[in-house]
């Protein structure tokens, strides 16, 4: 038992094992939890409540920052207590019950949840189970690999569970930022100016008898990133975007250092960034959500000087190196709540280059996220809106098909939107890269398909878009075909049938 | 001839006549103008150009802030002058021609157009066209009914022409607040923290070596507002939101003075407006785009104090109560570069209540602002999206059903997205209101067909809906039908057919 991680002696006495913590969260209740892209959330609680809703049944609310690891929302699942989840997840199962109707899935702006919570337009957290690395001296709880919304949740809940990861080093103390904005209508702007900048406090504060439980955690840690290695694709996608960027800083549109850059999760935008590592670029710096292997490839190289983040979700080889060394790298790193991370405020005043992960999109460049034939659930929007609406350059990136060819990434119309047209300004697949700033929707068409599409479907997307401009519009479209592509695959496992 | 407007005494020679003006638009130029919703566009200038391409043809890239009055879009397009447009239009001529593909007709966010030509995304101005009241000791514009774009525009033109609207009384000084944001990457915070401070200056500064040309206007006018009547359905809509805004004070979600009022510009908005005039809130504040009817009758009627907008746009009435006595109003109103009355940052700080107009809306919420049938344009997607997007409540707002019936307003898939669900609030239509906040799609799909729907179309809204969601999915569809409402109108001139 570490109790010299709990700083605040008066809060020795709140030490309690999982299961008694478990048993503070009820039937109905709305729980806010730690944990952002598999990092940082709350281990022991969540799976101690897992075992005991095995006798006694109960359906909650459950919001976090982001995604869990340690198949939390596997287990939840599986035993029946999410009623409600937001604002992502990237689980299998809980994804098979939200496209099932079983589970009500609130897909939203990763930075708009907390906004809403205080402002009492989403019911507000009645306890918050926050993973953390220590308590201060003052009560103030450190978090650990994420913040994500973790200070707001405590600031709004009654109760406050605690779970202390005393597999992580103390010296995750310092690496946090937390900072809240007051209330409206006396809100002032965000001090923040620059992406190394600090403009908070190092804890989460909160009055201590809030604190109902502490639980250690010595045994249960993040689950590794599932990042897979860079393929021929995703190569041939970094370097159309390297070019790309080169081009704009030879044309004097963006400096050398390029300006801050965010890639959301997933293989593809980190065989982007990685692919930075061998470019010209110098003095990279990141004001991302999530911080992946990517950024400390980048640090590590000498290439990237800073990263701001919400949440570090690193591989297994990257996590051994970089949390057992975190010392090493405190000075080039801040872990933001994601309300800051992915603020419109700071994303349109800092300039962010956004690069983001798109299921598929259409000819005039409208972004499908998230639904799978315009139906399933895949993971969530995520943060891309808060960065893609507000960026100084909103790029999207996918591989140009899947299934072995049956499915083109680049469709006649997109069947679910996130992300409309006046917000996607480059597109970028393994075939090339479509720059559409200033082009009005035929022009975007043109270059769409001619940069992005694979050359099995360029033949049909030119006949579609030459026939839909015959009949006219500002966005051509022949609404009777427009979804065909996707009802063909959902019929016949391809979306180019031979007869029409 | 009223040089008196005249204050920098080097400038009067500079005096010429439109016709002379109008020979530096040259072939093939981007031409910044001013011009925000009918209000403040050059008149004379655009008007000569008019006439001299019925003789010497001639394509210029028009680039305004939002609308403009005199038909001079229609003229301008008769004559073939357009070329590309942007970002905004209201004219039919025009919208004949952009859908025609005649005129590249880029739809942007209005709070977008400047900040991309500053970073080089979009070509800059070459030369601006800036109506004004007067000219300063030091050479400062004084813009008249509108500020839009024209601060920048004046910025980055290598040639400034200034108009002289000698009808409008020089006491427009000291309405406008002109604040441009700086260049990154050493950009601040935007210093407005309060709906009726000012940040700026009450003119555009220029320097006076790139005044090429100075025209003044004793004749011409702004156009009145077309905004009509209430009707019976527009009063429906206000009710309905009037008895929310109750809902939603009384609950304690939202003070009796609501926070700062933003109304997309349209009878619908206007009549919403107008009905808060007898409700029981009291100092009422917008902080929107562009000022209408209703603005002053909540002002003449003491229930709002201060407004701040980018244009005034009335109709005759209430223009010549207005402009004809602007002295006693100066002091409850600021008029903002449309980059400051619709900035993300400010959007978000201040807490906007975004009331905007769709054409329709589908089932999950997801809202068209643009495209008839998801092809033909109808004025483009203005400020709502800047609004929408990061607002403290957006809402959309339309009749239940149009043309007679022949159209559903509530369909089951929109057939062009510029909102999507998760930017989406509250929805209202005379039938209805329905809080959408912290539901999950299907949920969203109940409240919309029940609250929203007209009800010679909520059975068949049902009976798709039912059947989607046997189907599965977060957000169920049959994509076979999803668009067919749509094509049905198009091929037989309603959306509800007898037989499938």
């Amino acid at each position: 038992m570490s109790l010299d991680r709990i700083r605040l002696a008066s809060l020795h006495n709140k030490v309690i094992s999982a299961e008694e913590a478990a048993k503070f969260i009820k039937d109905g209740m709305t729980v806010g939890m730690s944990g952002f892209t598999r990092a940082g959330e709350a281990k022991a609680v969540p799976l101690a409540l897992v075992e005991q809703a095995k006798n006694n049944p109960l359906k909650i609310t459950l919001i976090t920052g982001a995604s869990l690891g340690n198949d939390l929302d596997k287990k939840l699942t599986e035993t029946g207590v999410l009623a409600r989840r937001l604002p992502f997840q990237v689980d299998n199962t809980l994804r098979k019950a939200i496209n099932k109707g079983e589970v009500m899935f609130i897909d939203q702006h990763l930075s708009e949840t907390v906004e809403q919570m205080r402002n009492g337009q989403l019911k507000k957290t009645e306890l918050a189970i926050i993973e953390a690395v220590a308590i201060t001296e003052d009560g103030g709880i450190i978090p650990t690999t994420s913040v994500g919304n973790s200070a707001s949740f405590v600031e709004f809940a009654d109760q406050v569970i605690v779970e202390i990861n005393t597999n992580l080093s103390p010296a995750f103390e310092g690496l946090h930022d937390i900072y809240i904005p007051p209330m409206r209508p006396t809100r002032g702007a965000i001090p923040l100016t620059e992406v190394d900048q600090r403009i908070g406090t190092s804890a989460i504060k909160v009055d201590p008898s809030k604190i109902v439980g502490i639980v250690i955690n010595s045994e249960l840690h993040d689950s590794p990133s599932t990042v897979t290695e860079p393929d021929d694709e995703t190569q041939g996608i970094a370097d159309h975007l390297i070019a790309f960027f080169e081009k704009e800083v030879s044309e004097g549109r963006l400096p050398r250092s390029l300006g801050p850059l965010q890639a959301g999760i997933g293989s593809i935008a980190n065989a982007v960034l990685t692919g930075l590592k061998d470019s010209n670029f110098e003095n990279l710096i990141m004001y991302s959500e999530v911080l992946q292997d990517c950024t400390f490839e980048l640090i590590d190289a000498g290439k990237m000087i800073f990263a701001s983040g919400s949440s570090i979700t690193l591989s297994e080889k990257y996590g051994e190196k970089v949390f057992g060394n975190i010392e090493a790298y405190k000075d080039k790193l801040v872990l933001r709540p994601q309300e800051i991370s992915n603020h419109p405020e700071l994303v349109r005043r800092l300039g962010i280059i956004g690069i983001n992960t798109a299921l598929e999109f259409d000819i005039y460049g409208n972004v499908n996220s998230t639904h799978v034939c315009g139906t399933k659930m895949m993971n969530g929007i995520g943060g891309s809106g808060d960065f893609a609406r507000n960026a100084h350059m909103a790029i999207f990136v996918t591989k140009s098909i899947a299934k072995g060819g049956d499915i083109s990434s680049i469709v006649p119309f997109a069947s679910h939107i996130d992300h409309a047209e006046h917000d996607v300004d480059v597109l970028v697949t393994e075939q090339g890269l479509a720059d559409l700033r200033g082009l009005a929707p035929r022009e975007r068409a043109r270059a769409i398909i001619d940069n992005c599409a694979h050359p099995m479907y360029r033949d049909a997307l030119n006949d579609y878009f030459t026939r839909a401009c015959e009949k006219g519009g500002q966005t051509p479209h022949i609404l009777r075909e427009a979804l065909s592509w996707h009802s063909n695959f959902e019929e016949q496992g391809k979306m180019l049938v031979e007869a029409k």
